[in-house]
């Protein structure tokens, strides 16, 4: 492909998982149509079936992309870098429709017969980079095993935006993944790291890295 | 209706329930549909929307009754006994079709236009339930809020096995519950509380009992 058709192809791409979060976000998986998505992305068929192969093709590319719209807090990697990541993905699923979309698909891909930990590992990633810094500072209690703590936390954050979700459309889900944190973190810090920790909004100032930087 | 006819009612009521757990269980909710789960209780259309009005109905109700084939372990509310009740929830999910297709839907419900929080009450009530014991017994540390606590344990668990559904069909969910306790416990419990306290798999001769019995 040429360089200026590549450029088109690439923007066309972006449009379409754009389009396919919001209707996936407004409709669901089941609601959702290759048509409705082709629609909203204002483009054609054609463009759609070079890029993707199945609306499943679509939601698993919304899931692998769920967070290729943020922007993570900058900062030293480690236990706080770690609360303000994870709390500004929960400011921003309220938000950010991409995200949203990618949470919720993920959350629900059984329902249309998928079953892909991939949208997972990013997170476990994210966490685990975190907290080998959180160690390298001296912020762990001796023992944890990262790995394990990250993987705990991944499951435990899903659920928790997962019940944030159905109880109040995701009103509340700041609140509930500080809640969290206060009832994993003592498993790993000790209090008077914890003491030094801040779970209230992130510094806006602090705003801009991307993940891992 | 009378007293035989409305045995037979509620027979057939209880047949269609745990016909739809295995159809839901196996295709999903929209691989689901009213007549296969007709053909599979051996009942008649008729019967069926004598009882529910549609495929959403039935599912809210095998959600909603997702823990009514289980027998949880019996002995003394506290601490001991909410880590067997969770621990034996969780070693259901891999044998339970009603357990873990009810869930499944709970899960899964966002995709099909749902957003019902009563599943997720039945298991909060339950910790509430043992926690209140478990203060009255000396268990906790002081100050822990029972009600913030038994919401965020709830929420955790269902990520905890969402994740390991999707990563392990299950299999290893007895082991992540396992796991999740011992980062949240830590909060809750002073450590010679926690030592006390038995991960492993529940002794058979103490279940038998229902729910908050």
């Amino acid at each position: 492909m040429s360089q200026p058709r590549q450029a088109r192809a690439i923007r066309t791409r972006e449009k379409i998982i754009r389009a396919a979060a919001e209707v996936f976000d407004e409709s669901g998986f089941a609601g959702a149509s290759m048509n409705k998505i082709v629609r909203r992305a204002e483009t054609t068929m054609g463009a759609m079936y070079f890029h993707f192969a199945s609306k499943e093709e679509v939601a698993q590319t919304v899931m692998a992309e769920q967070a290729s719209d943020m922007a993570f807090p900058a900062g030293e990697d480690g236990l706080q870098r770690m609360l303000d990541i994870t709390l500004e993905v929960a400011r921003q699923l309220r938000t950010n429709v991409l995200l949203r979309a990618g949470v919720r698909l993920a959350v629900e891909q059984g329902s249309f017969g998928m079953s892909d930990a991939a949208p997972y590992q990013l997170w476990s990633e994210m966490l685990r980079t975190q907290l080998v810094a959180a160690e390298r500072r001296g912020e762990l209690l001796p023992g944890v095993d990262i790995e394990e703590f990250a993987e705990i936390v991944v499951g435990a954050y899903t659920g928790t935006q997962l019940l944030s979700s159905i109880a109040t459309g995701h009103a509340d889900v700041y609140e509930r993944v500080a809640t969290l944190w206060r009832y994993m973190l003592p498993a790993v810090a000790a209090p008077e790291v914890i003491a030094g920790l801040d779970l209230g909004v992130a510094d806006s100032a602090r705003k801009g890295a991307s993940l891992g930087s």
